[in-house]
């Protein structure tokens, strides 16, 4: 499989976090010859944030994370690819049950403090005794986030990791963050699978807080092909090693920012490397009555497959664009309504802009990067998403999957 | 351009309609060496009812249909191909004037009488003059039924036509409808375009109500690409001719019956030329708790990429199935909804079927006309919804279709 073309040119080089060892093996789920777990042992008194798909049929493991969430405390992380053991009944649960147990042994924890993700074909049995197989020879290291984001990937083409720093109070934390996800990608209060961990201590409430806000402009901000996931999970661990203060008045605004960072960072390699993508497309529509309507708008926009073949053919066809603002059944001013690709006005006040000439904005569209910029003309909220282009290779990718 | 394999396997022979006379010319508005005009006098009396898109960015026409339908009477149809005269702002406005004047004069009525549709490109200027011009030369004929279907198609592989006969207090009546659409087919409300004559005489309030009606099911229940158009219209127009009695007590029942039959004929025609398709998926969504909650659910799976990708692969791949369900939003119970393919059960109770093996269905997969029934478990409400697979064919007529 080739590499994304729009593949980050280098990764960063993750340091370790105080309180997080990893361990990668081949369990050979599904896959051959590469790895397929990842387990992530967790320092006592971590805490955990979390948001999971809204799929009404979500796999197993989400609908574990969830319960274990309420109770906020993390231990251990267990997360296989190429099954998702999503749309397999109680089966699927009590796989689930079993490696939470196995982990839990290996971490001298209860089963609550385990969260665990599948990622792959859904509706097939995981064979998890392989997985619990392997737990107790685990050789755990402070330095593995690389292989660690190699084990997760199905689709992919690349890791994915990204890393910041911030202060707490003059204490300096770090953020490390990997994910994966490739197609199935229109996350639905998540992504695919995202695990940030930080060695900052944040009580959970108020890490909850700031992942939820922060996932909606990122995670929740991203298309590959409209097709919501079952497995959508994106979990944060803090194990407070870092020994910043957490009392009143505590100042957490720099580890939000910095937060914010790794996940936007993290969301974007997930949509460059949507499945077949060969270009990123930035959507920001502005004029709208509101922030939910103009992401509809976008996300419209965004997963329009008329738009996103014209994009793969570097073809500026922007009335697909106002075909798609028009069945987004959000409020749009038609006489109002402008748009601008690769900054040049196209369209305004409803009709094409008499100044456009199609040659301003060729170099623009044979590019690796589409910005389109729409403004529906009702109100003053905007919002930005962003998708990748519908390409032959999406459906050889998408027919030849399970084979 | 390759005829759509899924193309009827004959056309029917389309009689003449008392008070209906048809005319096409070659315009060039787009189109070279084809014809891009169709035109149809209507007899006086003849009354009209309509559906057209919802879409917030509905063409110049579209407004002026929905203007038109409120008085109910037509004399006249001016249809365009290669441009939609969508997103033109007052030019738009103006250029449909111009030709509602230019036919009224030719039919000797009022522009309230006119109705006019335009499809093809958006956002471009509709060189209305080229239409204007060749008015008073047309021939009218009252069998140029195909020539019609001809003259209205865009990336149609093959003109659309069905027809049927109905009783009314013992008088027949004949029902003739040519319709267009291959892409940007998710119709809200309405078509692409489809245009049915009769010479029944029904009051417009009936007829009405029978449009909408058989609509939802026909028409309203396809989808190409998810993508909603600009300019889907879908008008019958009863000229009366027939003689039927109209008054009180009038039994429409088998007229409504065979004009039904007439929509799903049509509107299946329309998927089956879907841009690229090579498959036809029937969907039936049983076990919801409403109607439109059953729609709904079919929708998301008739328009998710991944679904329509495993199609075109022929793989049963029904995991992606599940996951189009989970993303509807809908009620469904996940542990006890059960999947057919081609009439064999591959799921139950939330897990695959242990009695099901994939080669059952294989033949099925490989086949032209695949069959997938979802019963969601949740309440005993059911819809059936139809599209086509998704194919690199698709990709190749998106990625140059302006050019």
């Amino acid at each position: 499989m080739k590499v994304s073309p729009l593949a980050p040119k280098s990764y960063p080089k993750l340091q370790p976090i105080a309180g997080v060892r990893l361990a990668t093996a081949s369990c050979n789920v599904r896959y051959a010859n590469r790895t397929d777990l990842l387990v992530a042992e967790l320092a006592e008194g971590t805490k955990v944030a979390g948001v999971l798909t809204r799929s009404l049929t979500a796999s197993a493991s989400v609908l574990a994370c969830i319960d274990a969430l309420k109770k906020g405390k993390a231990r251990g992380l267990v997360v296989n690819s190429g099954n998702s053991n999503a749309f397999t009944g109680k089966a699927g649960t009590a796989s689930v049950g079993r490696i939470r147990e196995a982990a839990g042994k290996l971490f001298g924890c209860g089963i609550e403090s385990i969260f665990t993700s599948s990622t792959g074909v859904i509706g097939e049995k995981l064979p998890d005794e392989k997985i619990t197989a392997v737990l107790p020879g685990l050789k755990f290291s402070e330095s593995a986030w690389d292989e660690a984001a190699r084990a997760i990937m199905t689709t992919d083409t690349y890791p994915k990791l990204a890393t910041g720093t911030a202060t707490i109070d003059g204490v300096k934390v770090t953020i490390n963050g990997i994910a994966k996800g490739s197609g199935m990608i229109a996350p639905d209060m998540a992504t695919m699978l995202a695990y940030v961990f930080t060695d900052a201590d944040v009580p959970s409430v108020i890490l909850q807080k700031m992942l939820s806000e922060s996932n909606e402009s990122t995670f929740n901000s991203i298309t590959v092909d409209g097709d919501t996931s079952t497995s959508d999970t994106l979990l944060v661990f803090a194990t407070g090693k870092a020994g910043n203060k957490t009392g009143e008045g505590t100042d957490y605004s720099d580890f939000k920012k910095a937060l914010h960072a790794v996940l936007y960072d993290l969301s974007q390699q997930v949509v460059r490397d949507g499945e077949g993508a060969e270009k990123l497309v930035t959507i920001t529509v502005s004029g709208a009555e509101s922030k939910k309507a103009a992401k509809n708008i976008g996300m419209s926009i965004a997963n329009s497959p008329l738009v996103k073949t014209a994009i793969a053919a570097s073809d500026a066809n922007w009335g697909r664009v106002v075909a798609a603002v028009g069945k987004a059944g959000e409020r749009a001013d038609r006489d109002r309504l402008s748009i601008a690709i690769g900054g040049v006005s196209v369209a305004k006040n409803g009709e094409a802009d008499p100044s456009y000439n199609e040659s301003q904005i060729t170099a623009h569209m044979n590019g690796r990067e589409i910005t389109i910029d729409v403004n529906v003309g009702v109100g003053s909220e905007s919002a930005t998403v962003y998708t990748c282009d519908l390409t032959h290779a999406y459906i050889d990718i998408n027919g030849s999957y399970r084979s």
